[in-house]
């Protein structure tokens, strides 16, 4: 299946470290377990919230290497990188060890449309024209915004875009242009996966999207999600989402919700520890036990926030 | 009673305007009326989504005298400029029409520590040191980072700053470490007011802010989460948000949360018309129904939100 | 004439204060019959070196009004402002005194191409389309980048867009390549004059631009660079500019230009004290005297900068 | 020798292709020679005009330690990253290789003055405190603003921070209180050689910089301003200095500097080609015709620019 046809939640994966700092080779294996038992239809690995930058090269591959050996979902890996060469090298070395496709988002100097689609149409080069890439676009955090019409240039141009990870802010008219241009023969069908913490996810898939491509500590709620609007049970799929709203809330908060992430997936039991590399922010006593307040507020509706 | 002491809901109130582009003023005193039977223990006009820029000054301070002779609370006009001279005759203007402060957003283009500290020294002086002022932390949208040391500067080089618009994402331990200044005598107290439309106010109050200042579409509402938090019915309080918060994420969106904001007004009878002055974002007709659709689903829990 | 043929110098004033803060007029009108002494063409006041910000409304329109009165050249007025409310009123004003048209900069959150063009259709629209209009292109204070094709966009879609204020950097090649939508017939002819203190004013000239919009200390020196170029001079015309080169460089530093500049003016008898307006930069006495030496070897080659 | 007492010119050294894209040895050697006969008291390699990011990781390890092994002088070698990860292993292994020192600038996600501070303090942790390193400042392409106190606290707080790349604009006040801090005994002495493309080298040395770090076509032009500095020949030394300056201002256009630099050394014999890795800019016959024609006028007073 190609990834233009994906569809559910491919969830971002944090990466797993040890207190020591190093990899937890260990969590990168039950983590991934975990996923494909959530219901993920993918898995992404070395995004922006993988602490890609916190690992060198090697590093990087064998995670990403190990996510793909076991997972039995296209594994997408994140190759952004502040030149062609290592994007490059990444990009080739992921797909040689299975990757389904990789990730790509704009450097932060892209103003004008041409600049961005320019850069795109360089990478794609500089990857290789076989290798199959996500647009990532994410203004809030890269500053470089990309017009409907720039992200349909970047589809038509470069056959090996297959996927948007949208997390536009406010992004639900961008969704509704997209599937407009689809519908209109003016630029040919790609997956559209949203991020953006899942902080729009029931509106996102109201407007046409596949489906979800963020880390948000319950996966196995985003796919349920997803699975409700597709039964078409509008309420039970918003009244389910909406019990989570106030911890995705909490976790969307920029600069803390790795944090917050990683402390709920150990306690859920997923990963040893929620040690990050540094640079890091921890979680303060004061932000833990609100988070612990979250939770029990959310397992009063939903059984599997009501952690041990 | 000083502004450093206010607790409760200061209302951020948008500019009311008619069809053809005029300011509406039998709107402006219906939406006055609203605010003070809602609960508000305060209101701002003139803020960032009080379309201030689009009036210009003559239209600027009959709003504020409109609002200021009508309301029975304190007002706090907003007189962010691009230069002091403007920013002075609004604020000396505004004291003189009977305003119980003002409200000043850094410019863009402040970076360091001491190029923040050294403008708002500057802007006090430029104002008059008899102007009490609010001190707004809004890095999304201005750009400028104040760290909790900065503000301590700030408040204790001028004492004619009361109050801090406390809009920083994530804030939650900056509202910790400022009432921590507090605590040790480091700084004197000022009041902290939340803006960020309310998505986090809920966790806001328990860190120790004193309430809201934000325009969200049912003050209502939050001068009840205010006053439930006072009473200690945790559960209460955050049952009430959590309610409300899948709409007040909507209305976060920037960009179209003011057109959000006018739509649910005008459908509540407070203001005669959604419209606003160019440049304006409109609601599209799909945008608009999950608007209803998110009205109809905070009333099952809030019967204000069951309009007609 | 129209603006859209303008050629030559228009000198952007500085606006000159007494030590107490408030308007020198009588060395705004000493600096008006200066220029026009110096062979200016046009003079373009209210600009961002002539500390608009600074001044309220009726400043601001007594320093427009005081120079078309008394010049006889054509006057350009900045009338960039945060909202079109105030960019309306006081372009409105300044045509009603008898400005040859006014300057639009864009505010710094526009990024993509439509934003841009989008942007200026609606400014042109605000103040009128009857009211000639320069286009400001300045990416290194303003973060807003336009591409040629936005450029031809712009004057294609306003009728009263007559002049580019050309302050790219690098911008060499775009007026090459406005100058060739003019020659392929895709673009109707503006005039281009060259900001960035003047420090490519020698290619630019060469590359098709009509000649300067800056405030330059020197700007005899600038006339007569334009007319040396005019005369088909290109040594005489470059050793000239290199002469001068050394001070242009030094004034172009951001954020202390207006004080070397001001410095200058002062010590060249045209305005009778450097006060700026706060917040304002002081020169340092080492920068005063590095001032001195530039202007003493200057002298050596053009003997207006023998100042005594 | 320390680098703290390091003076003279430190050239930024290009990375010299071939016209297929591969790194050419040949070059580099060509290259680290010419560096040497002209003067140069120490090499930068793989700095933001060394085109590091477009190189993979044992691209760059091979590029610093051939230059590393052929140098008779100190070589700085970039390692700004992304990660610590990253920037540690190539440290390291520059350090291995033979490398004096390294180079880090801050990433732009930088605001406040603790966040600048504080990266720097884990910076030099990471790479690890036995490897000094070049504190980079360069606020125009970085958006990151350093008050000389907080470069203050990055030299006391790090012994091995040794020398500073200064390239503030404007910064020359900022020489001047750095060395200040030195004279009050409030911070050790470190080196200071300037960047920004040796535009105000002349005035920078007499402020107290120790020399250039930049890779301007003429680093023999270069040391010589830096030797007749030296030896108090005011006159001579800004003669020399002012007669290069209308291509030094050529060369600092951001985005086309590096295709003028590297045509002028292929031109003078020292690379075999002017050929960038993609992403590249290229020169415009026009652009070219401007430097040939700036070679020629430099050519007048300085027989090394007088090219066959």
């Amino acid at each position: 299946m190609s990834l233009s046809n994906a569809r559910g939640v491919f969830v971002i994966a944090p990466t797993p470290f040890l207190d020591d700092g190093r990899v937890d080779n260990v969590s990168v294996d039950r983590m991934t377990d975990f996923f494909l038992a959530a219901g993920a239809t993918g898995i992404t690995v070395l995004g922006q919230m993988g602490e890609a930058p916190k690992l060198d090269h090697s590093e990087a591959l064998d995670v990403a290497q190990r996510v793909i050996r076991r997972a039995t979902v296209p594994v997408v890996v994140g190759v952004s990188a502040p030149g062609f060469a290592a994007m490059r090298s990444l990009a080739r070395a992921s797909m040689e060890a299975g990757a389904a496709g990789v990730m790509i988002a704009p450097p932060n100097t892209l103003r004008t449309d041409e600049q961005v689609s320019g850069y795109f149409r360089q990478a794609a080069e500089a990857i290789g024209h076989d290798v199959p890439f996500v647009l990532q676009d994410y203004p809030l955090t890269f500053s470089v915004v990309m017009t409907p019409g720039v992200i349909r240039r970047i589809v038509m141009d470069n056959p090996s875009c297959v996927m948007l990870k949208h997390e536009d802010w406010p992004g639900l008219e961008k969704i509704s242009a997209l599937r407009g241009y689809e519908r209109d023969g003016s630029m040919r069908h790609i997956s559209i996966l949203c991020g953006n913490g899942g902080l729009f996810l029931d509106f996102e898939l109201e407007r046409g999207a596949d489906g979800a491509m963020t880390g948000y500590c319950f996966p196995d709620m985003l796919a349920d999600v997803v699975r409700l609007h597709g039964e078409g049970r509008r309420d039970a799929m918003h009244d389910l989402f909406d019990a989570h709203l106030p911890l995705i809330r909490y976790e969307q908060q920029q600069g803390i919700g790795l944090a917050v992430r990683k402390y709920v997936l150990m306690r859920r039991g997923v990963i040893a520890s929620q040690a990050q590399r540094r640079p890091a922010v921890q979680l303060s006593p004061a932000a833990r036990a609100e988070v612990d307040f979250l939770l029990q507020r959310v397992g009063k509706f939903d059984a599997r926030a009501a952690l041990r």
